[in-house]
C-alpha cells in the first residue's frame, strides 16, 4: 500500500509518500511558513533535492500542493496517515477517520492547542477535496494509555483530574513503539523490558514491558520529563507559581519561557542545536560541555525511575537527533549506568552515528544497548495499512 | 548546654528545652492559633500533659509564654535554636545570629513567604527581649547546598535563574543530616551511599554520599518530589498553565490546589492523615489502598533518581509520621526494590513502631535498611552547642 503520511506543526506540513511493503520513499518533503510571507516548499524525488519559493494561505493549499506534486510524477496513493500530537482521553489506537473520530480529535484540543487544531484542519481538508482517499489518525499519546492507573494518574482532587482531564498523556509514543517492535524483531526474548530513549529537541523516555507502557517522562503536555533544547523539564511545579507572583511574569510568558527558552538554549545560550553545542564542546567550551553533560545527568535520573517501574532493564535504545547521532551523549549516559552491569563498546558506539544503527553494547554487558533509528513515518504507514484494508 | 528549639510556623511555635548531652527533655509543646482567637497553649513536664486557652496576638506573646514557663519550672537555659524552613543562597551551615544573618533570613524570605517572616519575627523577639541569650539559625535547606551544581540547576534562562535565585532548594535538611550521622554510627562503613527516606505528611528524600548530598527531591520549595498529605508532588509544570488557561484558575488557587488539596488527600477525599487511610485500608477500603499505594509507588519511582544519582545504595532509613510508623509502606517501597537484592524482614518491619527503630532488612539483603525515627530538635541542638561555645 501506498500511503502519504502528513505531519502538520501550527506553520509547516511534513510529508512523506511510502510504500508499506517496500518501505521504498517515493517522494518527501515540508511545506513551511504557512500562512506567512514566502512560504517555502521544500520535496525530494530520488534523492534530488528542490527548494521553491510558494505561498500557502493555509493548511488547505499545502496540502493539495503536495497532492498535485504526487500527481505529476504520477505516483499512487492508496491512503493519508496523520500524525496527531494529542488523542487525550479518547484514543487508546490509531483510528480510520470518520465524523466522530474527528469531533474527537477538536474535543481534546484544548491540551495541545498549537498542534491539534492545524492537525484536524488538515484532515478536514483532505476529506473534502479528495473524498475517495481514506484518512488514518495516529496519535503521539495512544501507545501511553496502556500505562497503570498508578503511573498515569496525578494526585490532584478528583474533581479537577475528572473536569479538565489532567492526567500523564506521555508523547513520542508511535516512535517509542517503533523502537519496540524492532527491537523486539532484533533481539527476541532478550527484549522483556525495554528502555526507549527518544533523545532530540524533544525527548522522553518510556519504560516498556513486553511491548506495554509501563510508565513516561513526558506528562499532561510534552513539556514533563527531561531537559530538552528549549525545553525545561521536570522542574519544582510551583516555580510557576512564583515566577508569576514574586517575577510578575504572566502565565503565558512562563509557559513560552518553559518551553520555548529554557533547556540546551538555556544553559549554553547561544543555540538550542546539539550539534553545534557539541562542536564547540569538542573545541573546549565549557559552557557546552556542561549543557551536555547536565542533559545526560538529566536524562539518566529519570532513567532510574523508568527502571525502578519496570524492576530492571534488559535492553536501552537510543533514536531521536542526539540519541542517533551524538555518540559521547550515549557514552556519558550508558557510564553513569555502569554500576548495573552496563557496558557500552565505545567504538562500536561511535560508529553508530547519521542513520546507521545498531547494537553498541560490549560483549558481558548486563543490558543490550542499541542504536535504533526511529521511522515514525514507517509506523504510521503500518497503521494505515492495518485500519484501512 | 540546655538549648530551646523554637519552630514557628505561621499561626504555631512548637518548642522544645533539651539538654545536648544527656538529650534529656525538660519541657515541650505548641502555641496554637497565634493571632487568632482562643489560642491554645499545650506542654508537658515530665509526661504530665497541659493544654490551656491562653489568647496569644503575635508570635512574641507566644515566645514570651514559653520562656515564662521555663523561667517558673526553674529550668536553666544557655542558648536558642530556631529552625527555618528557607536559607535560600545565603546559609550553607547554620548560623549565629547577628544583624546580618537576620537580614539575610529576611532577603530569602520570597521563597517561603508563610514561614520565613515568622521564623524572623520570633528571632527578632528574641534578640530584643533576651539579649544576653545567643540565638542560632539551623536552615532546612543548607544541608543541601552541598549538591553539585548539575543537580540543584534548573534549565531555565540564565538571567531568571540568577535574577529570582531559581534553583533546587531541597528541604527536611535538618532530618536527612539526622539520618546520615546516626546510621553512619549504627553501620559505619556500610553506609557509604546512604538514600534517607523522610516520608510524612511532607516527605522526601535525599542521596547521600560520605555525608554529603548529591541529590534530593524537594526542589525550589517544599512542593516538589514525592507525593504527601495535602501534596501533590512532582507533575507536569505546565499544569499549572493548563489550569489557569483552561480552568480558569488564578494562580493562587492552583498553588494552594497543589499544596493543601492534593495527595493522599486528592486521592482518599476524607482526609489526609496516613493512620486514618491504612486504618481504612486494612479495612478493605480500596480507594484508601490505592492511595497509600500510589504513594509508595511514587516514592518507589524517585527512589530510582536518587539512587542512579549515586550509582548506586548501601543503606536505606525511613523517618517522619510514615516511615516511622506504617510499615505496610515500607514493605511495599521495599518489595519494589527486590530486583536490586533488598531483602526487608517482614517480622522486624512490623515490630519498628512508635518510635522504636531498627534494622529492618533480612540476612543476605544487598542493602542495609532502617528505621531511625528521626530527632531534629537534638540536630538543631548540637549544631546550636557548636556555634555558640
Amino acid at each position: 500500500m501506498n500511503v502519504l503520511v502528513l505531519n502538520a506543526g501550527s506553520s509547516s506540513l511534513k510529508f512523506q509518500l511510502m510504500n508499506t511493503k517496500t518501505r521504498e520513499v517515493f517522494t518527501k518533503g515540508n511545506c513551511e511558513k504557512i500562512g506567512l510571507e514566502d512560504g517555502i516548499f521544500g520535496h525530494s524525488e530520488g534523492g534530488e533535492k528542490v527548494k521553491e519559493t510558494v505561498d500557502f494561505p493555509d493548511h488547505g493549499a499545502a496540502v493539495r500542493k503536495v497532492i498535485d506534486l504526487i500527481n505529476e510524477h504520477g505516483f499512487e496513493m492508496d491512503a493519508i496517515g496523520h500524525r496527531i500530537v494529542q488523542g487525550g482521553w479518547h484514543f487508546t489506537d490509531s483510528a480510520l477517520v470518520d465524523d466522530e473520530v474527528l469531533a474527537k480529535i477538536y474535543e481534546v484540543a484544548p491540551l495541545a492547542p498549537l498542534h491539534n487544531y492545524a492537525e484536524a484542519g488538515v484532515i478536514e481538508f483532505c476529506r473534502e477535496a479528495y473524498p475517495s482517499i481514506p484518512n488514518v489518525a495516529v496519535f503521539d499519546t495512544s501507545f501511553h494509555m496502556g500505562m497503570p492507573e498508578m503511573s498515569y494518574t496525578y494526585p490532584l482532587p478528583k474533581d479537577v483530574r475528572e473536569k479538565y482531564h489532567v492526567r500523564k498523556y506521555g508523547a513520542h509514543g508511535t516512535s517509542h513503539r517503533y523502537e519496540w517492535k524492532t527491537a523486539k524483531e532484533m533481539l527476541g526474548d532478550r527484549c522483556h523490558r525495554l528502555l526507549s530513549c527518544h533523545l532530540g529537541n524533544g525527548s522522553s523516555l518510556c519504560a516498556i514491558e513486553d511491548g506495554v507502557c509501563r510508565d513516561t517522562t513526558m506528562g499532561l503536555t510534552p513539556l514533563d520529563g527531561l531537559m530538552m533544547g528549549t525545553r525545561c523539564g521536570s522542574i519544582d511545579p510551583a516555580t510557576v507559581c512564583y515566577l508569576q507572583r514574586v517575577g510578575g511574569y504572566t502565565v503565558d510568558e512562563v509557559d513560552t519561557m518553559m518551553n520555548k527558552q529554557s533547556g540546551l538554549l538555556a544553559m549554553y545560550e547561544k543555540t538550542s542545536d546539539a550539534r553545534d553545542i557539541r562542536e564547540a564542546a569538542l573545541k573546549g567550551d565549557e559552557k557546552a560541555l556542561f549543557a551536555l553533560d547536565m542533559f545526560a545527568y538529566r536524562a539518566m535520573l529519570h532513567s532510574g525511575s523508568m527502571i525502578f517501574s519496570m524492576a530492571g532493564v534488559d535492553t536501552i535504545t537510543f533514536a531521536g537527533g542526539i540519541g542517533e547521532n551524538d555518540w559521547p551523549t550515549r557514552q556519558a549516559f550508558c557510564e553513569f549506568l555502569e554500576w548495573l552491569g552496563v557496558r557500552v563498546d565505545r567504538e562500536k558506539n561511535k560508529q553508530c552515528v547519521g542513520g546507521i544503527g545498531g547494537v553498541i553494547s560490549a560483549a558481558g554487558s548486563s543490558v543490550t544497548v542499541a542504536v535504533i533509528p526511529t521511522d515514525e513515518e514507517y509506523m504510521i504507514s503500518l497503521d494505515v495499512e492495518r485500519l484501512v484494508k
